[in-house]
């Protein structure tokens, strides 16, 4: 989707949202309101029908699909699925018609018939998620499209798998949930880094282990967006939810991994957390340096605290540290830090120390042996087309394949709505703990007990 | 100081300590409390007749030291000092006879007059601190002996140089403060790691401005102390304290090194900190790994969480990440983190990077290059000896080089009293942050304001 919006194209969208059901929708869907604002805190949603703990679905031969969303993101997740058997995009949709064209053309030159396209308008996307033909709609828009889509998407029986983060808000992740439980669509969040090399090879080793009894991880966002953010797409979501609010904003690439980890929603559970930001700085300064100091870039307030850092407790009495930085001069990192009782695993570099030798990192090459060890068989089986494909070093192929292939068996996605809302609910809750000074908040049980009982992750076989 | 005392003996000393002052003592000493159990919270100290901020003293052309505990910790001071000019060890104390005969013995092989040798009981320190010919008292004993000690020192009169952390209570913190206020005695912490080769190359750096305007650092005591704690002289202090109190008993070498380069007490102050800890295992399980499930260390139960993590907001709006985690197998480091508008250093290993190329790190050339040009003062004058005689690559000779230094000139030492409390304080105000799950708790100005106007920390030239 362009950024070509503004406040008021998005109340018209979310106004038509509760109009126009068709054929295709399974439901009617609920009201659908402002998704840039933090929660109602009155909002609290219907419980659902049952749960969508361990949803299964009807497996599909062939996986329909639809994706809304070619700008920047879009085209990689395409060029993905294209890659991927067992699949068919059969509708393209962006606001701009020469981005449907170039959707449609991509998916041509793959070799599959060329897809229908849905453009012009920023409420068109709703005619391709009526479509009766479509199994799963692929959302890759700016953030405070991914919740009113995703639950749109569901509302028309369709699957959502929808970009991070996949909600802003609490009540959106509320929302989100009870769309799941109560039209039994699952709604997969895009979080790639799940699927990253470092991340599953510790997953492995977690589960293997190898580390003990799991005490301890850190996750992160370090990334120097400025130039994205002030003259790219960013511009027009993440730079505007820098200068409207102050938190982590994008928590779920370091969070979510640590929450596989530690089996969060399956065995433990966050409990609370305390958040804190610096002051903002970066983004002013790099306005002013590169557009003068008259432009609007360099004449805005940014709220967003150039670092913010956050520390969560788990039911089970581990501890996470979460950061996200996206305007700081600093290398990228996202920390993927996991220690217990026998030894600890970070990325940025890869290391490696076990008990009882763990007051060293393990050399180049023992560090080789473990990871070979412990490769994941999601690397072992397309691990080479998935370095072939690319995107982000081949996690995001890891990641459609995984998504397509669970559709194509009808098993639950690796992550379920209920990640989505655990990892995402820290966007605004950080938001109301930094303006409370780092005040502990009680983080929120989405699953309603079921964490509990839960079975952990499974290991892909 | 052997670590063979119980409660009893403590409160015996406690108790001893207001009588007996005599011939050498300037005042009469302030009646001194339990110091294992956290703070009174209606203490409050008078206020001191002057702010100790930019104290200076008396130029000593020879400065006399008297040391007391000559356990673990101390035989390496006295080698130290023992290497510098205009010094002279007069006294040593310890309670085992062996320790203090062999400490006189290191002081007479190094050439001066044999000193006088105080030991056989635990109050025997206050006859050495009684002496009128000692300028300095040199404290390395166990933690709860501190703060007592480093006050009886300045209440006869005498400069304390006392070993980390200076103090375990707020109270003590504040007793410390007032007492040095009272006497215009300085109370020093031996805070070896602000001494560093890459923390006062970090210092350097930021001073001279390579990495903009200062947002976020972190700092760490991350040791697996497991065995030291168990089986040697830890066991009587740290293992105590373990069993007793959850949060971060040994906040100062991560954090001092971060409050110097961010100016804490100079321009900037601590705001307000919330902290959390993992739950404890590893204590527990090493003890019943190495001395079977029977032995009183695998039965005692380990309040500490094997890995704490502390947030704390600064006045101008930083912030900075401090852990604490002496119990989990990994390798040892103190992150030693710091991060503005123009880049990013951290330690272990060594890295730096700068805008506008901030996106990588320097290459090993570039970076040895960087850190040649920013080396501290103190490293070129001292450091070709301070890496002979060593002591933690050389930084507990810098800082005993400085200290002595200080003292003969009469300037102010580089850590003072507030600095000590400032940085101390987090102990008990961590341990009370994580009772309440990591709410945020306010810390505490010992400066009583005069931060505001106070130049940053001095560059020795």
């Amino acid at each position: 989707m362009s950024g070509q919006f503004d406040r008021r194209d998005f109340l018209k969208l979310t106004a038509g949202l509760g109009a126009g059901m068709a054929l295709g929708c399974h439901a009617t869907p609920a009201p659908v309101q402002s998704h840039t604002g933090l929660s109602d805190p009155s909002y609290r949603p219907p419980t659902g029908p049952a749960t969508a703990v361990g949803l299964t679905s009807k497996p599909l031969d062939m996986v329909r699909v639809g994706i809304i969303g070619l700008g920047m993101r879009g085209p990689g997740l395409l060029k993905n699925l294209l890659n991927i058997e067992g699949m068919q995009v059969l509708a393209v949709c962006d606001v701009r018609p020469e981005a449907t064209a170039s959707g449609a053309e991509q998916v041509a030159k793959a070799g599959q018939p060329r897809p229908q396209e849905y453009s012009g308008s920023l409420v068109v996307f709703k005619d391709m998620c009526q479509r009766p033909d479509l199994d799963l709609i692929v959302i890759a828009t700016p953030w405070e499209w991914h919740a009113p889509m995703a639950q749109f998407a569901m509302e028309c029986g369709k699957h959502a798998a929808v970009e991070v983060p996949g909600a802003m808000s609490i009540e959106d992740c509320w929302k989100l949930v009870e769309t799941s439980e109560r039209t039994r669509c699952h709604c997969m969040m895009l979080e790639n880094c799940c699927y990253g090399y470092g991340e599953l090879t510790a997953l492995m080793m977690c589960r293997a282990g190898l580390l003990g009894e799991l005490l301890h991880g850190e996750g992160a966002y370090l990334h120097d967006l400025r130039e994205l953010k002030m003259t790219g797409y960013y511009e027009y979501w993440r730079l505007k939810w820098s200068q409207k609010y102050d938190g982590n904003l994008y928590p779920t690439h370091g969070l979510g991994p640590v929450a596989q980890y530690m089996g969060i929603n399956r065995g433990d559970q966050f409990a609370s957390m305390s958040s804190i930001s610096s002051k903002s700085l970066s983004l002013k300064k790099y306005a002013i340096e590169h557009f003068g100091p008259d432009d609007w870039r360099s004449r805005a307030d940014y709220k967003l605290g150039d670092m913010n850092t956050t520390i969560i407790r788990t039911q089970l009495g581990r501890s996470i540290m979460v950061q996200h930085d996206t305007t700081s001069p600093r290398p990228y990192s996202r920390l993927n830090l996991i220690s217990g009782t026998g030894g600890i695993y970070a990325d940025y570099p890869t290391r490696l120390a076990l008990a009882p030798e763990a007051h060293k990192w393990l050399s180049d090459d023992q560090l080789k042996a473990r990871i070979a060890q412990h490769q994941h068989p999601l690397w072992n089986k397309v691990g080479d087309i998935a370095r072939k494909v690319g995107g982000h070093g081949g996690m995001d192929y890891i990641m459609m394949w995984r998504l397509i292939d669970c559709l194509r068996r009808g098993d639950e996605p690796d992550m379920d709505v209920y990640d989505l809302a655990a990892w995402c609910s820290v966007v605004e809750l950080s938001i109301r703990s930094v303006a409370k000074r780092g005040e502990s908040v009680d983080m929120i049980d989405f699953t309603r007990g079921a964490w509990r009982n839960r079975q952990p992750l499974g290991i892909v076989s």
